[in-house]
């Protein structure tokens, strides 16, 4: 379907409602649309792979027409090997998670036939936006019927549209002979889309970009629904001066370098000032072999002027305040160097304010011997992700232990860091009673005391 | 202080700077800080009563000219027995409850000497509004302090001006004598503050609206900032075919009538046709002798006229359309028939879907003595508060055990239902390692497996 057939509020409307309908449904029900799901695609293979093939060709006529990029080329591509299975197997490690719905966190004596639940349920209706990687609705709609929300999906980029159309075509069909009501996922295709859904903060619950920080802030600055994600991932490492050199060089050319474009890569290395000619150097010397540019304040670059090959000083650069606050996802590193301890300020505080002022409290890291140098600064640092001696590049939902990622989100408030299944739900309270009235325990009532006890859960 | 002196820029930018180091504080610092709150007050008793009883004094000439509310009047006096003890008591009760702050809730072996911990943190910086009671300010400095936070106070009301500069100076004076940062509390004035406050979202993390729902919704209208609380509490309860009649007297006169202008008070009754005539009138004779008036549909209007005494029946009155969706907040109840099973709906889906369509997602009720009624009622009502047999006036902190409540949430994310210290918390991600790089697990790199084990919390 698209918005040509319905309104935006009309796609919010029947999202809502099959989002009630799903919400009541067992995990077993959620589990078989999800095993429908993917019994469907494995079918529909040829199908959606002719529609792929059919985006891929005009794309490959667009890169040759220079108007579109070759990255967008190579992940629109689903006949590459192992995409296809990949996006079949990602259905099932989904369905085969633990069901974040109907966990009971709290469950409270309040007096005697009076008990209070706190329960795990879904948020309601979800819309997402994101890029022009087929496989990624797959993905998405699975993760909404797991979580037992409704999803309204749009996909960036028109590249994609034949393999959309169809992919959601074989969604929806499988669904449709399942529990899960249809309308829980919902594809919208045009542009303009977007702009009316995000005004329909009655029905819809949540928003989540999946793409450029251009996106998100788009999205971030046009709606009043709550938005999850990051627009930007300026992550930063500091080389305190007990680091150990070994440990610096790997976990810093790691996450400068394993995978640049991410937005868990490292983007600000602030360095003490005693390690600029003892560790710099080497870390330095490793980046630069791996093409890396260093735009650094004076005193790093007077330190690795004189210790670094002639062929590699190009890469040395000066700094520009804005270099500090920028997430370049590109092989350039910012370089800061961090005074001694002064009367005023110790070097470490000197780092931490320097990253709660300009990172953009997704994920900061520190390389220190001193416990307590990292747990001080695992503290004070205000981002979602704290790291001692490890790379800023474990910053990820399934490298963490959850299966699955929906995003990255740097909000402070509901879910931060790399969201699981856990972000896409909220709780309610059940109270089950035998008549009570709140007049037995007031003051000036019955004066019944409460038990309030903890029962297990 | 007052906007007179900084800027809402400035005010913003110094708590967001105090919040940081209020982070890294130890809880028995925390609790150091409110025992110094509490002394404070108790020591500065009498200029905080002369201040109040010159705003008391103010407060009864402009009743006398008839442009203040008696309740106003009534809600500002700090003098009245037991309130100063009551303002004293709750620092100590919030002192008292469990730390919100440092809580492991997730601790992973991801690998060999690489562990993953999620630990509950502060949230930030808070907005917190709030209506012309004197005592509050003490109350959320209070539950800022324990919680971490650092919080700007906008009291609404001149009617309290000299109060709140006596117990902020008090306050500010308290806390300047512990480890808690003198800006962690701070208080504005001017009303014009709020607006450049709500912009001041690069800052502030979260605002608290508490107070009209004219107030919520100006709040929800004018910021980025996410915003909790609710604008309105419009619960409903639903008296299903098989309902107790005891019980259904009972939880209904309570919910309508314990404290009719409570957000968790009764606002609209729904009626299975098959008891208007035996159960609903007993309801609505022990609703009429306490002065409700009952905005009925036609089927139930009829039902209860011929049942009621001709001196009650004034208040059996007409209900339009509208009064489904009012928070009346007064001795007023809308009534509406729920139509027997159909072939297209039963009647539980009846009731589940006017909720769901009217309600305002705060608490609502079934009444019924099937189970199975219950369960579905309460899986399928999205609202932060669903019960069974029991008043809607439990939805509160305090009688959910909390022990406190910053207000009760409508938010479909982070918080839902009474609030407790909990709500003011977010959590942060702690990766601890030895040098590892995520490339060592890469498939391409060096293939290393995650462990991804449970730890001991």
């Amino acid at each position: 379907m698209s918005l040509t057939d319905s309104t935006a509020t009309e796609i919010a409307k029947t999202a809502s409602i099959a989002s009630r309908l799903l919400a009541t449904l067992a995990g077993a029900e959620r589990n078989d649309a999800l095993t429908a799901l993917h019994e469907a695609i494995l079918n529909s293979r040829d199908d959606i792979l002719a529609a792929n093939s059919r985006d891929v060709a005009a794309a490959e006529r667009a890169v040759e027409a220079g108007i579109l990029n070759q990255s967008v080329l190579k992940r629109l591509d689903l006949s590459r090997p192992g995409k296809f299975e990949d996006m079949l197997q990602g259905i099932l490690s989904v369905r085969d998670l633990k069901d974040p719905v109907g966990n009971v966190t709290l469950r409270t004596l309040l007096d005697d036939g009076l008990t209070l639940e706190k329960v795990s349920c879904p948020i309601g209706v979800l819309l997402i936006i994101f890029e022009a990687r087929p496989e990624v609705i797959a993905n998405i709609a699975a993760l909404a019927i797991k979580s037992g929300n409704a999803a309204i999906l749009k996909a960036g980029g028109k590249e994609s549209n034949e393999s959309f159309i169809t992919i959601s075509k074989v969604i929806s069909e499988a669904i449709a002979r399942t529990q899960v009501p249809k309308s829980s996922i919902q594809l919208v295709q045009t542009r303009e889309a977007v702009s009316s859904l995000l005004a329909e903060n009655t029905y819809i619950d949540l928003v989540i970009p999946r793409g450029s920080k251009d996106l998100v802030r788009f999205v971030q600055e046009n709606t009043k629904i709550p938005v999850l994600g990051h627009a930007d991932g300026i992550c930063s490492s500091y080389i305190h001066l007990d680091a150990d050199l070994d440990i610096a060089v790997k976990v810093i050319v790691d996450s400068k370098t394993d995978y640049p474009a991410a937005c868990n890569s490292l983007e600000t290395l602030l360095v003490h000032e005693e390690v600029l000619e003892s560790i710099l150097p080497a870390v330095a010397e490793a980046l630069l072999a791996k093409g890396v540019a260093l735009r650094c304040d004076q005193p790093s670059k007077v330190a690795l002027l004189s210790r670094i090959a002639a062929t590699q000083r190009p890469l040395i650069q000066d700094a520009i305040e804005s270099d500090y606050e920028t997430e370049f996802l590109d092989l350039v590193l910012a370089v800061k160097t961090v005074p001694r301890d002064s009367a005023n300020r110790t070097s470490l505080d000197f780092a931490i304010d320097h990253i709660n002022t300009h990172s953009s409290k997704h994920t900061d890291m520190i390389i220190t011997r001193s416990r307590t140098a990292a747990e001080r600064f695992m503290n004070s640092v205000d981002s979602a992700g704290v790291f001692w001696n490890a790379s800023t590049r474990f910053a990820d939902g399934m490298r963490y232990g959850f299966g699955t990622e929906v995003g990255i989100s740097t909000n402070k408030i509901h879910s931060r860091g790399p969201v699981g299944l856990d972000g896409l739900t909220i709780y309610k309270y059940k109270v089950r009673g035998q008549g009570q009235m709140a007049w037995d325990y007031s003051a000036g009532g019955g004066g019944r005391g409460w038990r309030h006890e903890a029962l297990p859960l």
